[in-house]
């Protein structure tokens, strides 16, 4: 059973710190929603950005310790990459879904599609990074689905409640301008909604109604983090009623067999 | 200049009659919002559903009634499809992108990459349906920019608030599963947040940064409406902050020879 109420809010979780590596994130999660006085209740998702959890997870690259493969240095030729980017991209990827010029498009080892495997440039130096060193890359965290499940399980232990929590990723589409945020990790909510055979206005029976609800849940907790994503890690949208689900954001991908875009 | 408050809040705007052709928009979602008490305020947006003003339109196609040409028949075949539903996507599409058992996908008039053209046969069938007719198939609006300008401009004349307004329908996409929200019609609203150039939180200038902020609102009346999309079809937004924009959805549409997977 899943709804929605007819009122959904979003709002961003304040006094979550600049993580680096180490940090307990389901502790760090805890804390600041005591500490902002937040009751959770049955049914809230929080919505944490991948980059929180890379952070923590200490997944901080510097460019110039990173020896390219042979295979890395052909295609940064082809694409006119830096080589040790392509090949941390090549490293975190299992296959490459299509290239152009600057561009590196992949399949994630996670399963998803991407652009250069999520890997970011921005705000990607750990906290005690030396004067002068650098640049730095930050990978996209090692395993989001358990993730999410170990912040679930310290928020629904402390809280009684039931919630989701969906790891998120800004990523970029094919024939659509701009990126949109989608769910890379997810617990307790589940990540697609299959509304098929219920019945429309007049009884007909609904077609093709798979909602990817984890993927517009990250969406709403986008906007809330806006330009200040790194400021704003951690979202709560309320208004969702769930059953608890147990399926990761593995639900949320097509495989590459069914997809005529592969 | 766009913003996001740190609270962003989503609510059906009740008292939404179920539209039927040559009904005013504008003027009953103005109604429904005066009916309902809600103070429209600057930076709202108004999301509302393509069917709704598929309906308004009156765009209605009894299937026994459309006469497939002689290449909706050889692509019906090809597909598994209805060889009338085939017509009907051909004339709603300027190219089919890529075909399938059951699936065509296709560049829409309107521009955008959608399945089956978007049209619809879930609550298709008009108010004054004679028994036994259809079935009934329901196309998309004809100029989603110019209906969402047009409840735009009332909207604004009545209440004197600088708004936004999205028309959205529900697409799948590629690589992953189930569909999302999405602008097929923008208008006061920047369709996408270009934030490139931006400082990030170290003072490096933020890369590939353009949020497809219209298609995020639309998830985010998507989940509101939920599986009563048809009695929830105008959603508020409330939350952002931006200067008016005169860019239409088609800003959200990525140029053929840009795209990978065209």
């Amino acid at each position: 059973m899943i709804t929605c109420a007819d009122r959904l809010e979003a709002f961003a979780v304040p006094g979550l710190p600049l993580v680096g590596r180490g940090d307990d994130v389901p502790e760090l999660v805890w804390r600041a929603l005591v500490g902002a006085g937040i009751a959770v209740a049955d049914g809230d998702v929080l919505v944490v950005t991948s980059k929180l959890l890379s952070r923590a997870e200490g997944r901080f690259v510097e460019l110039p310790r990173v020896e390219p493969s042979a295979r890395a240095v052909e295609l940064g030729e082809q694409v006119g990459k830096d080589p040790r980017a392509v090949e941390l991209i090549l490293r975190e990827s299992s296959a490459v879904s299509r290239q152009a010029p600057g561009v590196l498009v992949v399949r994630h080892r996670l399963g998803f599609v991407v652009a250069n495997a999520g890997i970011d440039a921005s705000n990607a130096a750990p906290p005690d990074a030396p004067p002068g060193s650098g640049p730095w890359m930050l990978l996209l965290p090692e395993a989001p689905d358990a993730s999410a499940a170990a912040i679930r399980a310290r928020v629904e232990a402390e809280s009684g409640a039931h919630v989701g929590v969906v790891i998120t990723d800004s990523f970029g589409r094919p024939f659509r301008m701009g990126t949109v945020g989608v769910a890379i990790g997810v617990s307790g909510l589940p990540p697609v909604w299959d509304r098929r055979g219920e019945p429309d206005l007049f009884g007909r029976v609904l077609e093709n109604t798979i909602t990817a609800l984890a993927d517009q849940v990250a969406a709403v907790a986008d906007l809330v983090a806006g330009q200040a994503a790194e400021r704003r890690p951690v979202v709560l949208v309320r208004g969702l009623r769930f059953d608890p689900s147990e399926q990761g954001a593995g639900a949320l991908l097509r495989s590459t067999k069914e997809d005529l875009y592969a």
